[in-house]
């Protein structure tokens, strides 16, 4: 199968597909696009994915798989980043779950705010300061007795919440609060593969 | 394996899983738990999911898994209630996010703040309609040429997306405007097990 990636660098939800790939040693064609330029607009984009949302995987060039969290597990299913036991698989699924209903509408939208916007002063951010933070005091809490969040390997519910919880600060929210965070970040940090999203 | 599901039954997240439930013959033990008592608050539930959210699946009482979509996985996995292709598992996959990123967080908690909450002149609302009403022009796009969200048959992507679907009205949606979504839910009612959630 040949994968070309329709996505955008700075975004975490194209950055967790990149180190998918990396890891995984999958090659692939990326092809940027640039949201703030109307690109997930465009009928061509819509035609991929009619949601209009980045990443895209495209699957010899005629099918489209969108949502990042199933391109991972389409990409990782049956290599050791994702488990082979029935309960380990629906945790890492929980933890995907979690990432894009509690963690990234909050974390990775104050960053997009901040950061792409450039409005320091947004009404939203204090609310969605509010609920970052209390995902990241669900995921101290579960990692204050454990390596990784499913299981005692890196999974893809690792990768998922490496790649905005990395670049909270970006969004405004203060790391060092959240020792077992920091502690796991280094921990994936030392995995091959695992990378640091570019700047915005 | 014994299952007990600590959830409320006119939630769309666990009106899912019930479904599932049902569909596949699991004998479960239910336990009604009052959101807007505090009940998803008290150190007894934050133990089972340090998220604060229904629904959560105890297994055997002693392990716990919590987020819906990975409930009807960890529940359907093996069954024709997900495919074994993995082309079209992941398919099931991305319905299934874009049901927690881009629906629920539009039609429940519209339906919420109307039923629930019953503030119809809550300064959301109107927000929350435009959102919502996209996610239904996405589904109405995907439905019009197949009668499925992934493959030929009913699959979990289908009880999750019908769970809050089908209740639409209750936050102000009119699912006349989308007849394909009209005809794929006429279909869902069809099969044995799909049921209509209990109305607040």
């Amino acid at each position: 199968m040949s994968y070309t990636v329709h996505g955008t660098s700075t975004s975490g939800n194209c950055h967790k597909v990149r180190m998918a790939l990396d890891i995984l040693r999958l090659p692939c064609e990326w092809r940027e696009v640039d949201i703030l330029q109307g690109e997930t607009r465009t009928p061509e984009f819509l035609a991929m994915n009619p949601n209009g949302k980045v990443p895209v995987l495209a699957i010899d060039g005629t099918t489209f798989l969108a949502e990042s969290n199933a391109i991972l597990w389409f990409l990782a299913e049956g290599t050791p980043l994702v488990p082979s036991d029935r309960l380990a698989r629906a945790q890492v699924l929980q933890w995907l779950f979690f990432e894009q209903y509690s963690h990234e509408p909050a974390i990775a939208v104050a960053r997009f705010i901040r950061c792409f916007l450039k409005k320091p002063d947004d009404p939203r951010l204090p609310e969605l300061a509010r609920r970052g933070d209390r995902a990241l005091a669900v995921m101290e809490r579960h990692l204050s007795d454990r390596s990784y969040f499913a299981g005692d390997t890196l999974t893809i519910a690792d990768l998922a919440l490496f790649a905005y919880t990395h670049k909270a600060a970006d969004g405004g929210f203060v790391l060092e609060n959240y020792p077992a965070v920091s502690a796991w970040l280094a921990r994936c940090r030392g995995a091959p593969g695992v990378t640091e999203m570019p700047t915005p």
